[in-house]
């Protein structure tokens, strides 16, 4: 633990607003704001109840930044068809990214439609090349984020740091990177190694924990302090590679989402100096 | 999907008793013969339950292999005194393995005790080097088990094939090999590859499915053909190693364990060869 990070820096924190789901964009905004955490990230249908540009005057309006938004891809699909459809969908999220002044789309890559993985695997490469060009011209950075395998049949057949790594320098660094989030990549036994080989393809940091026994892998995710995972040990490594942007608090968990917004945001205020 | 194997033959079938885990081990091993299942995989607190001498007479008189006895290992622990008592009672398992016929003892290896995933992993190492003289000496493989990186926080630091392999192979192969069980390893994107690594070193195989969606990582394993596993074409990449030994039907599910066990094994034999 000799290489761990010290204190984590609240000027870095970005509260991910699925942390409190049933709470709307302007609630959190409100919230970040309230409680000096000077960032937000958004889900498309947060954003979507209000619209893109409200919700850009809103983050505007409160001082608040846009680490991410969260999330295009879903790129697997049985016909071509319906593949051309998540790409077309993919580069609408690429524009809400822009119109609300974020720095990142999260790119949830989509699992197998029919059991065949290294097709899916073939299909989410190719749908990130026909998005590329779109993301390059607005501005918009890529961040490819492998999910935990608990995901691969449902989610992402993009699972490991190295795989999302492998993806991602296929193209610039500049339009595409990976998010390097703890609840993912935690147990890997190459997970140094490979945030390390990421560089300055780190496009986003996500913190939360893991908790045990782990049942609900959906909706278990645990805040910071609370679970196994060696935060400060893995924010030490990904800082190293030259990361110092913002750190995103994102917690599935029913539990959590009960809690009263301010309540929340203090908590994982305090959480994140703590413990991340 | 060329590549693979032709449908799985009844005569490599063995019962893991974990699938049906309200049944005595005297009632899975009359229905593996009523049934003409050739094997089964036996659990250590069931086979306490009447004895090794008694376990070991009944699969003899019903004419019954023993592919596996499940299971050693657990090694990170807290203290010394702790992990002493982890690798004695493996020993114990080894002596209980030898006591049956069992081929192979499987090792779940063990998480970390205290958030330090490495320092585990190094305590698996230790633990197994001490237990290999001992079954060495029983005549008893030992298997390595890579457990889904959804079991890393509570059960075993070991996730990947990979992982596995290379602790494996610091070892002689007819003392230590690996488990391949499809629910922990068909997410991996080197999976086919490190399965052929492995070449002589597969200690055993298991079959079951990954339901989608996933929620309960523990008890939502699901019975061949109902999730989203390539079987057959992982069998295929096995089989290629020259792997021709038991192949374990092992499924943690509390609807399957709801099932009549003769109506179990009559469903697992027509799925194992529809599927498998």
């Amino acid at each position: 633990m000799s290489d761990a990070a010290p204190l984590a820096d609240v000027s870095r924190l970005s509260f991910n607003q699925a942390t409190s789901e049933r709470s709307s964009l302007h609630e959190v905004v409100e919230s970040c704001a309230r409680n000096g955490v000077p960032s937000v990230a958004m889900w498309r249908h947060k954003l979507q109840e209000i619209g893109v540009e409200a919700a850009a005057r809103l983050v505007r309006d409160a001082g608040v930044r846009v680490s991410s938004v969260c999330r295009g891809g879903m790129f697997p699909a049985l016909t071509a068809a319906e593949r051309a459809l998540r790409i077309d969908d993919t580069r609408r999220a690429i524009d809400e990214a822009a119109a609300v002044g974020a720095e990142v789309l999260v790119l949830v890559c989509g699992a197998a439609a029919d059991r065949d993985i290294a097709a899916a695997r073939a299909m989410v490469a190719d749908g990130i090349a026909a998005i590329v060009p779109h993301a390059a011209a607005a501005g918009i950075r890529l961040g490819i984020e492998p999910l935990h395998p608990a995901f691969a049949g449902d989610r992402s057949c993009i699972t490991t740091t190295r795989e999302a790594r492998l993806l991602a320098e296929r193209f610039d660094a500049a339009t595409v990177g990976v998010i390097v989030d703890v609840y993912h990549v935690w147990w890997d036994p190459e997970r140094d190694a490979e945030i390390a080989l990421l560089g300055n393809r780190i496009a986003g940091y996500h913190v939360n924990d893991w908790l045990v026994p782990a049942r609900d892998v959906l909706l278990g995710r645990g805040m910071m302090g609370d679970g196994v995972i060696e935060l400060r040990a893995i924010r030490g490594v990904v800082e190293r590679t030259g990361y110092a942007g913002l750190i995103e608090v994102e917690i599935f968990n029913e539990k959590i989402w009960d809690l009263p917004l301010d309540e929340l945001m203090v908590l994982a205020k305090e959480r994140f100096v703590q413990y991340a």
